[in-house]
C-alpha cells in the first residue's frame, strides 16, 4: 500500500487516514476536502500529507468520504477519472441508490460499495482518530461486482485497520439501517426537540437529566449537513421504520392513559430481550 | 450514624447501603425485601448485615426503596410506626402523590421526599454498587415540611456519599422527570419493539447496530416492575411529554415524506444546541 487519496476529511475520512499511516508507515496520503477550513486542519492534524483535488494515477486507493447527497455525482466523476489500476471505495450509509447509478459504468469493476458501522456524535478531521474504526464492522454491498484483485487491495487494508466484513444485497443493507440507525438519529433529534421546547417555559429542566436522558439524547448532537441527506437518500426505508415506531409509541401512550399497568409491564417484559440480543452480539 | 434501615433491596437501596457503610464503618444497616431471592442476595453481598421487617426504634434513617406503586401504602405504614428520632426517606421517581398522601399525617415532619438522579439499566441487588450515587444530583421536595433536626441526619448521610442537592416542589419535579427521564425509556423502548418487530422479518438486522443504536436503546433494558409503576403513577404529565415527542416525529416524518432536505437540516441544527446544554451541565 503506497498511496490512498481521500475525498471528505471528516470523521470517517479522518480516520481511515490515521490509521491507514499508522500501519503503513510509507504510505502517503493525499486528499480534498469541499472545506478549506477543513482541509487546512487535516493537513496541520497529519490526516493527510499532501493536498490535491485528484488522485495521483498510481494511487491504490481512493476512499470518498462526503456526505451522502455528495456521493452520487462524485462517484461518477471518480470513476470516468480513475487509473486502471486504482480501487475507489465509498462509506456512505446508503447504499442502494449508489450501487444502481454505477451498474452499467464501464469502469463498475472497480468499485466497492462500503459502509463501515462506527461513527461518534461529532463531525470533521478534529474529532477523528485512529481507533475508531478498530474491530468495526464493515458492511460490503455487491461484492461480486468487484474485480478480483482490486478486492486484494480493499483486503490488505480491511485486514490492517481490523474490519470486520459482512455482506449483504444494497436493498438489505439500507433497510436494516434505517431501523439500526437511521431511526436512532431520529428518536434522538426529537427528544432533543421535546425537551428544548418544554425548556422554554422550564428553564432549569436539564438540572435533572441524567445518564439515561444523556445517553438517549446524544446522537442529537450529530452532523445535519451528514444525516439530512441519509435522511432523504434513504427515505422509503426511514418511513416504513418512523411510522413503525409512531405507530407503538402510540399504543403505549394509550396504555398509559387507560393506566394499563398490567400491559405496559408486559410490552416492557417481552422487549427486554433486546438486551440479551445485544450482549450477544458484543 | 448508627443505625439504617432500608426497604427495598435493589439498585438504589442496595447502592445507599454499600456507600454508607463504606463511610460510617459502625453503623449497621438493616433491611428486607418482598423478593426472599433478593432478600438473601442482600445479606451475601454484604448490603444489609441483619435482615428486619420493621426498622428498630433507635434507628437513625429509614429509606424506602421499592417500585413506586408500593411507595404509597409503604410511606404511610412506615410513618405510623416510626421511632420519634427516625427520619423516613423515599427515593422514588415520582413526588407529588406521595407528598399529598401525608399532607396531613401526623408524622409528616419525620418525612423526606427524596430521588436521586441516578440508576442504570440494571435492577436488583446484584446491580447495586457503592459508587452508584458519588457526585449525582438528590432532588428534595418541601424541604420546609420536614424537622429541623432530623434534616441534621439526611444531610450528614447525603454529604458523606457526595450528593449534589437541589430544591423544587414536587410537581414541579414531576414534571421535570416525565421529560428527562421517563419520555426517555419510552423512547427506548419503543424504538427496541420497533426492531425486534423488523427482526421477524430480517433476521440479521442486528448486525449492523452500532454504538448509536446501543446507546438510544440501552434503557429498554430497564425493569418493567420499577417502570410500569412509574409511568401510571406520573400519567399527565408524561402524556403531556410524550404527546409533544409523537407531534414532533410525526411533523418530521412528513418533512422526509417531502424530502424537505433544507427543513430537515434547519430543525437539526436547532436541536444541536441540546450539545452546549448537556455539556454545561457537566
Amino acid at each position: 500500500m503506497k498511496k490512498i487519496h481521500i475525498v471528505g476529511l471528516g470523521l470517517l475520512g479522518g480516520s481511515f487516514a490515521l490509521a491507514a499511516k499508522e500501519k503503513f508507515s510509507d504510505l502517503l496520503i493525499t486528499g480534498t476536502d469541499a472545506n478549506e477550513k477543513n482541509l487546512q486542519d487535516a493537513l496541520s492534524l497529519g490526516i493527510i500529507q499532501e493536498a490535491k483535488e485528484s488522485a495521483d494515477p498510481d494511487t491504490d486507493i481512493i476512499i470518498l468520504a462526503t456526505p451522502a447527497d455528495k456521493l452520487n455525482d462524485l462517484l461518477l466523476k471518480t470513476l470516468d477519472q480513475v487509473g486502471e489500476d486504482t480501487l475507489v471505495f465509498d462509506v456512505g450509509s446508503t447504499k442502494a441508490k449508489l450501487c444502481s447509478l454505477v451498474t452499467d459504468h464501464p469502469k463498475r469493476k472497480q468499485y466497492l460499495a462500503a459502509h463501515p458501522i462506527a461513527g461518534t456524535e461529532y463531525s470533521g478531521p478534529k474529532a477523528a482518530f485512529k481507533d475508531l474504526l478498530d474491530r468495526k464492522v464493515m458492511i460490503i454491498c455487491e461484492l461480486e461486482q468487484t474485480d478480483l484483485s482490486l478486492k486484494e487491495k480493499a483486503y490488505e487494508l480491511f485486514d490492517v485497520l481490523n474490519l470486520k466484513l459482512r455482506f449483504m444485497d444494497p436493498e438489505e443493507h439500507d433497510r436494516h439501517l434505517a431501523f439500526v440507525s437511521h431511526l436512532s438519529h431520529i428518536s434522538s433529534f426529537m427528544l432533543g426537540k421535546t425537551v428544548l421546547q418544554k425548556m422554554e417555559d422550564e428553564k432549569n429542566i436539564f438540572d435533572m437529566a441524567g445518564s439515561g436522558f444523556a445517553s438517549t439524547v446524544r446522537l442529537a448532537k450529530s452532523s445535519p449537513a451528514m444525516w439530512a441527506p441519509i435522511l432523504t437518500e434513504n427515505k422509503d426505508n426511514i418511513l416504513s421504520a418512523l411510522d413503525g415506531y409512531i405507530s407503538n409509541l402510540t399504543a403505549f401512550r394509550d396504555k398509559i392513559a387507560a393506566s394499563d399497568g398490567q400491559g405496559l409491564s408486559d410490552d416492557m417484559k417481552e422487549i427486554n430481550k433486546i438486551g440479551d440480543i445485544l450482549d450477544l452480539e458484543k
